[in-house]
């Protein structure tokens, strides 16, 4: 186990220790971008695997592979980063059917998978899968983060990965920064002495699963008759994914959204190359239920306006 | 300003944002091994330029730059980094005019001082000599710690440069570990509010001074009498550089040192391709006064023991 400054440099590092500018490693399609961007210091060749409502579409993943076999480069292949439960940005979860494919393929083309997971313990309603992590520990590296579950500030990250690696990331950890705070550690620690870390985090979840269901049905009903309007129903997490039609652009319609005081984040910053611009990402954590009633009542507004004003390219 | 996890993480940022693998930069011979683990993620050449009791040799780089200037290849240097008040290892102060000379070559060149300065506020005696940020503010990027005047494992840093080097790092910050902890920046500003910075460390430093005196008595009286041997009478910081004669191999001395329960740190870990054997580093914070004058002792007996044993090599 290493503790980093967050699961940001937890990617850093990994991204360090396993790839060059040779190097292939996949993501979602969307992807928490954060992961990019640590990854891209090393300037790999990005595969987009395209996130289905039950996570990752392994098939067009391993289409993907056999390409790179074909070309005789699988051995440049590193790894698969997936955040599988309640993935950032589109709160989707991967089933444990999809989790044993990627396992499968992970011994197949001989890859490791860097699970990402700072919101599984934020789970409020349906059953728990495993961790990718639990079913191979072997084939998987491991991201956990106290910043969902205690303080963002403190920059918490934890990294569990062989022997062999955790030795690699330490000497880059040194390189680095030298180690994480000693004080944030010590606070970490402390509260897992003296909490029940999953009772702790009860009241919390009740909140969030309470706010989720506010957004959920203010979205069935300020957006349940808009025509080729979908979200994610995700059941823990932070975040639910609004799709738009095709020819959306929430980035354009995010000035009317500020004009109208309702913000979200505009999809298109979720993806490496192959961008889609017609989702924005909802959170439903901060916000007051009478502020997530009045913010998608007024999101329904702009979305109109934006259409209506829109209508001759909605047609072509 | 940016705040980062320790000089340590400034030193990395700075090399993600300036260095390439084509990228030349100097440094000093010896030279905080740290300084050298962070540029290295970005494989740079690096320029071992010599120091003095006055600090680096610039004479020396400047020749190094017109060899650069003659293979058409001076574009590519990039920066100079110095420790110049009380340096790590060598314990050595940059005077004002080689600092002045230095800024010369900046602007002739066209390159960036480095000024990494985590132990110029620990000057126990003589005159404070200008930084060289504050000589040139334009050509200078200085970096600050708090680990030596009030907690190592708070991990704040500083970095002050130019706008847009900043914007720069401050990109590349949040792609490594998205901010500093925020409650260690806290504290850190608590402080500042608090506490008069200088008021404050003025007990440290007659303690360390105090230390200092020891060590430099107890050197004279152990060591004062062996021949070829060298030491560095810093008036401030925490290191005191020990020198042998030049066959002397103070990574082969550890074990007898180890042996008689003394310890220093070989310095041939201060060295990037051109190591140099014959150096240790002396630490005087730490240790009361006796154990300082006992530690002396030990090692005169350690140091003579290795020459009595090797004294063939001596006279080869």
């Amino acid at each position: 186990m290493l503790i980093t400054v967050g699961s940001q440099q937890a990617l850093q590092l990994i991204g360090l220790a396993l790839l060059d500018e040779d190097s292939y490693c996949a993501v979602g399609k969307p992807v928490y971008l954060g992961a990019v961007s640590a990854f891209r210091q090393m300037f790999p060749k990005f595969m987009e695997i395209p996130l289905e409502d039950d996570g990752m579409n392994v098939d067009i993943l391993e289409e993907k592979l056999e390409e790179l076999v074909t070309k005789g480069e699988i051995d440049k292949f590193k790894f698969v980063y997936v955040v599988p439960t309640f993935q950032n940005p589109a709160g989707v979860t991967m089933s444990l059917e999809k989790r044993k494919k990627l396992i499968n393929l992970a011994h197949k083309y001989d890859f490791l998978i860097l699970e990402d997971d700072p919101y599984g313990s934020l789970r409020f309603e349906g059953e728990p899968i495993p961790s990718i992590y639990s079913l191979d520990p072997e084939r998987t590296v491991l991201l956990n983060t106290f910043s969902k579950i205690l303080c963002p500030g403190l920059r918490i990250g934890i990294i569990v990965a062989s022997k062999d690696l955790l030795r690699k990331l330490t000497i880059l950890k040194q390189g680095v920064d030298l180690c994480t705070p000693s004080l944030t550690q010590r606070l970490a620690a402390r509260y897992l002495q003296a909490h029940d870390r999953i009772e702790q985090l009860k009241p919390t979840l009740e909140l969030y699963k309470s706010k989720k269901d506010t957004m959920l049905k203010a979205l069935e009903e300020e957006f349940g008759d808009m025509q080729g309007v979908s979200w994610t129903r995700p059941e823990g997490g932070l975040f639910i994914w609004l799709t738009f039609p095709e020819w959306v652009d929430t980035m354009e319609m995010f000035e009317e959204a500020k004009k109208n005081k309702v913000l979200y984040v505009p999809g298109e910053a979720f993806y490496v190359n192959e961008v889609e611009k017609n989702h924005m990402r909802l959170s439903f954590c901060l916000p007051s239920h009478e502020e997530i009633k009045e913010g998608i009542r007024r999101l329904r507004k702009v979305a109109e306006n934006y259409v209506n004003a829109n209508s001759i390219r909605s047609k072509s």
